[in-house]
């Protein structure tokens, strides 16, 4: 059972680079080193790319493999973000690139998650966590949160009830998707000391970091005393970034866990793209310039949204998403039937069923996808189906 | 024991898209659809970015999530490809877009892989696919043949003889890293009726398509009658396409396999990047005009190595590698002090025992890693050491 500070055993089936003795002397070499080790091009593709001058001139590499722990003027650019935004206590060796969020999580799963293993999710939450933590043979606990007012204490009663001697780790993830909700800092301290109580590991999902409305401070978990050794906390370029397609995140965690998601991650892809990792390094140092005005434009969003609504849900506090209880307009029709009568209607919807068992007859929808007029457009047939 | 046509256990713990049952009726609605079924972002990055207006106006879908199978019009291009290039009766439904062929090979041992199954694996082989098989719980045996001059009936004997109840799979990978080699006919024929007589799934690795020397034409093993459905074919644009650094491959295979393997790689990092794919659409599509000029340069590489060398090696096939033995040269040395002596001389070189058991004092360099000039001055370095 790989409990903090132990990882899974399928970990210890997996070797690192065979070069990792050799990198040294590799290293005194500087440009003398003839590399005839890897197999990798040194020409630039043959072909029209449509890509700036400027940038393959700043980047002669950008189509060559990487280090598969990142390139290092992201890893330096992210470590002095981490710093900034978070307050993280990190250097160079807590960050690892990885293919966006997901495969950071996928990744840590497969490091940390022994077959018969539990893992303690924080519900609602995004439906593919699940299948990582049962793709690394684990099962899952869900604990209903982000939906109810119940305050810390009362929360840390439900994690005590949901603990077993099989649980490894508890997975949080604020700004929450799908309910759009901000954990206080009361609660994020209640989970943070449930994991060390428990010595558990503590996966926290950032994936909306920077994404939280009326002037809340999302609280990073790992920046609490003691907990940047025992977290993985997991970030992503697709979202206060706007750029999904590029897919790349990142994971921050302890140089030793770090070094073993690095060998799950490179025996699922080896590394992700040196060309979007350099693409990126400019946008997040100045992230000051641009962000703040997507978050404000999310936020007139969601209050256009929250003013032309016909049915009943909370106001999200972060992330991009209304999600909520449709109970009163089902009207003996099934939620796939409502969520049928949308399609027919001009607007998709999600089916709560898939963010958690409690969940079945809620909806999800996301207000950053489209156009806030089209969002609009959205929200109203949704009205008109909901009204039946 | 998933031999064909059966999957790996772990495969029914996973779940497709919740979207899956409403694709038709979303399909129905076309651009009317208001979609707020999805977290994604509508607005292109607000940051500057090293791309084309061109290429960006083309593709406005660039920064978003794609279909986790792969951009359309890349799979339309890779399925004539398929068809043109390596006789393969394929159409869009059997080519799934993955992050590198590395990706593709991890999301096919997680499919196909039960823990305590056994691969073989023609050897010398890359190393990290054995990671791959150990992440999926599995185990390999190993059978060289591309470093010997057994005819396809010995191999055949070979290969029988590695046979035991838990083989689920057999793994080539021609042109072969490291050994350059280029199967025969008969071989890649005798492989496949191996795995056709004892009902096994066929893995082939063919990273290196595209690159074989002196008017060689490797043979796709699932273009084999009755071999498409039992095979997992892999590709990717590190080698010929030169580019690594994009992290992009495919894999082709029947469509059950195909939609198994996605859900496999949807928990590894939910697709490859929209961006890289949308850019390779059009490398794919004239690939006839600019590929035969770097796989000639690389013959002309090879064959000025082989006038430089003053070690025993064979000339490679296809690939871009030399593998050899080094016991002559070692006279009391271990590998190990001979790759330190050759780091100290300014040349970094491949020690052999990654490549498989058999192989401890054998050593690989590839010669299209640096300018050709370079790629010789390392040689010199290394007929220096191995003269010790």
């Amino acid at each position: 059972m790989p409990r903090f500070p132990h990882f899974a055993a399928r970990t210890s089936r997996l070797t690192g680079s065979v070069y990792e003795i050799y990198r040294g002397r590799m290293a005194a070499q500087g440009d003398r080193l003839v590399a005839l080790h890897i197999g990798d091009s040194y020409a630039p593709p043959p072909y029209p790319l449509p890509l700036d001058a400027a940038f393959t001139r700043a980047n002669p590499s950008f189509n060559r493999y990487c280090d598969t722990f990142g390139v290092p003027a992201l890893r330096e650019a992210l470590v002095a973000k981490l710093r900034e935004d978070n307050a993280l206590d990190v250097t160079r060796d807590n960050v690892l690139v990885t293919n966006g969020a997901t495969n950071a999580l996928s990744a840590t799963m497969q490091t940390l998650v022994d077959p018969g293993d539990e893992v303690i999710i924080l519900a609602p939450y995004w439906p593919f966590f699940r299948g990582m933590v049962r793709a690394a043979g684990g099962e899952i606990r869900e604990v209903p949160v982000y939906t109810t007012n119940a305050d810390a204490p009362a929360m840390r009663a439900r994690l005590d009830a949901a603990l077993t001697p099989r649980t490894v780790a508890v997975y949080l993830n604020t700004p929450n998707n799908p309910s759009g909700r901000v954990l206080s800092r009361a609660h994020v301290e209640t989970v943070a000391a449930f994991a060390r109580d428990n010595n558990l590991w503590l996966l926290s999902d950032e994936a909306y970091d920077g994404m939280a409305f009326d002037g809340r401070e999302p609280l990073s978990p790992a920046s609490l005393p003691g907990m940047l050794e025992r977290s993985v906390s997991v970030f992503t370029f697709s979202k206060v970034y706007l750029f999904a397609g590029l897919r790349l995140g990142y994971a921050v965690a302890s140089p030793d866990v770090i070094q073993a998601v690095n060998r799950a991650m490179v025996h699922q892809l080896y590394s992700p793209s040196s060309m979007a990792q350099q693409m990126m390094v400019e946008p997040v140092r100045t992230r000051r310039t641009w962000r703040s005005t997507f978050v404000d434009e999310y936020q007139r969003t969601r209050d256009a949204v929250a003013k032309v609504q016909r049915f009943d849900a909370p106001l999200p506090e972060g992330a991009y998403f209304f999600f909520f209880p449709v109970d009163a307009y089902l009207r003996g029709r099934s939620v796939s039937d409502v969520v049928n009568a949308c399609l027919d209607a001009g607007v998709s919807v999600a089916p709560g069923a898939d963010f958690g068992a409690d969940y079945a007859t809620w909806l999800r929808i996301c207000f950053a996808g489209e156009s806030p007029e089209r969002v609009l457009t959205g929200v109203e047939r949704l009205n008109g189906v909901l009204a039946g």
